[in-house]
């Protein structure tokens, strides 16, 4: 399994990338730089090296997404639209795991609070651009703080819900959640969930901005998953 | 200090009615029908006679909100708006819990779908409806399950999220719910906020209803409240 990181070179796709290569998943962080790429997965493998990382690889956006089997897509939502595009020709049939939220920073407004999109949800948006290529679509990481991410090697304290309409990807989704020390990937339904997903990640970080927080994130009660 | 709950006699506000008479809070049960409140209590006391409950009355909505101090709003949604108007006279000033939720299920969708409303959420809706009152709304138990309400004497395992845009409100609203056993209330900021907490509400449903649970709920972490 490759995973391709689509914008990697962000806190949050850099830190998705480097908690893969530490359980053993092969990554390519993407840039819509290709040297971008490469200095920071140096810099990265340096950082990381000392938990014998699987292999980490800079690429431009597009090589990333031709070369990966599996494409996790983290990047602001201002960007969303221009880097689906961007990608599109490569992204026939894949599973795409995408961690897009959109958030009101976007244009300008706070990181607290949440954007009505078309569609309903980012992911939705990802869905549509992507629906003649057959990408298979899964809401993830949505709600996983940037810096539990990098807080390396400690566990998240955190779940992962996801959501998306095809039960294969979401089974993937899963699996690669699941590498990452206590994280626990929860699937919610179909992709209509979306905007309930990435409506709790303004919650959160409004949490932290309020309590002096950078870990804010959540565990559902009451459920047995097994 | 003395509770009215309005549209009490429904599971979520009989729940509320029966929790907070146990630790000690004298409450008014609301309903549309005097006489159906009536009954309601007398049932309810019966019930939980044996955990040595405050007093509890029953009396129609708009008594409900003439006498009591605080009031709290559990009705569905395709109730709120004519519940809200026929005890504006009474609401002055008074503090509003609001668990207002606007599930789908009003229109006679699904119970683990959202609705968008006008004003953004359930909650601004009552706030926009009380505003000629200065009525201080809060939102408040709209993520907890009716199951958990009902499973007296169990603790709750479960973060109930509070925002609203009056100090004072959210402090009472706190104390309130931080009476019931293992119930957290957590601040999140403003009313601005109310559409982030609602819309938490759905998807606990729809994790009931796909793993077979009443009891879903969750817990924030990674953020020191004290």
């Amino acid at each position: 399994m490759l995973v391709g990181i689509i914008g990697g070179t962000g806190a949050q796709g850099l830190g998705i990338a480097k908690r893969l290569a530490i359980a053993g998943v092969d990554v390519i962080v993407g840039s819509r730089q290709e040297e971008k790429a490469i200095k920071v997965v140096e810099e990265a493998i340096e950082e990381i090296g000392q938990y014998n990382p699987a292999k980490m690889i800079g690429m431009a956006n597009e090589d990333a997404a031709k070369e990966a089997d599996i494409l996790i897509l983290t990047v602001p939502l201002q960007a969303q639209v221009a880097t689906i595009k961007s990608i599109k020709d490569y992204v026939k049939g894949k599973i795409v795991l995408d961690a897009t939220v959109p958030l009101e920073s976007a244009i300008g407004g706070k990181v607290s609070s949440l954007l009505h999109v078309s569609h309903g949800s980012a992911a939705e948006i990802t869905a549509k651009l992507l629906e003649d290529e057959g990408a298979r679509v899964v809401v993830a990481f949505s709600n996983i703080s940037n810096s539990h991410l990098a807080n390396i090697p400690e566990p998240i304290d955190c779940d992962c819900l996801i959501c998306g309409d095809d039960k294969e990807a979401k089974e993937v989704a899963a699996e690669i959640i699941d590498k990452i020390p206590d994280l626990r990937a929860i699937d919610v339904g179909g992709l209509e969930k979306a905007h309930l997903i990435e409506s709790i990640t303004p919650l959160l970080i409004g949490l932290n901005i309020k309590y002096k927080s950078h870990y804010g994130g959540f565990r559902i009660t009451g459920v047995d998953f097994e």
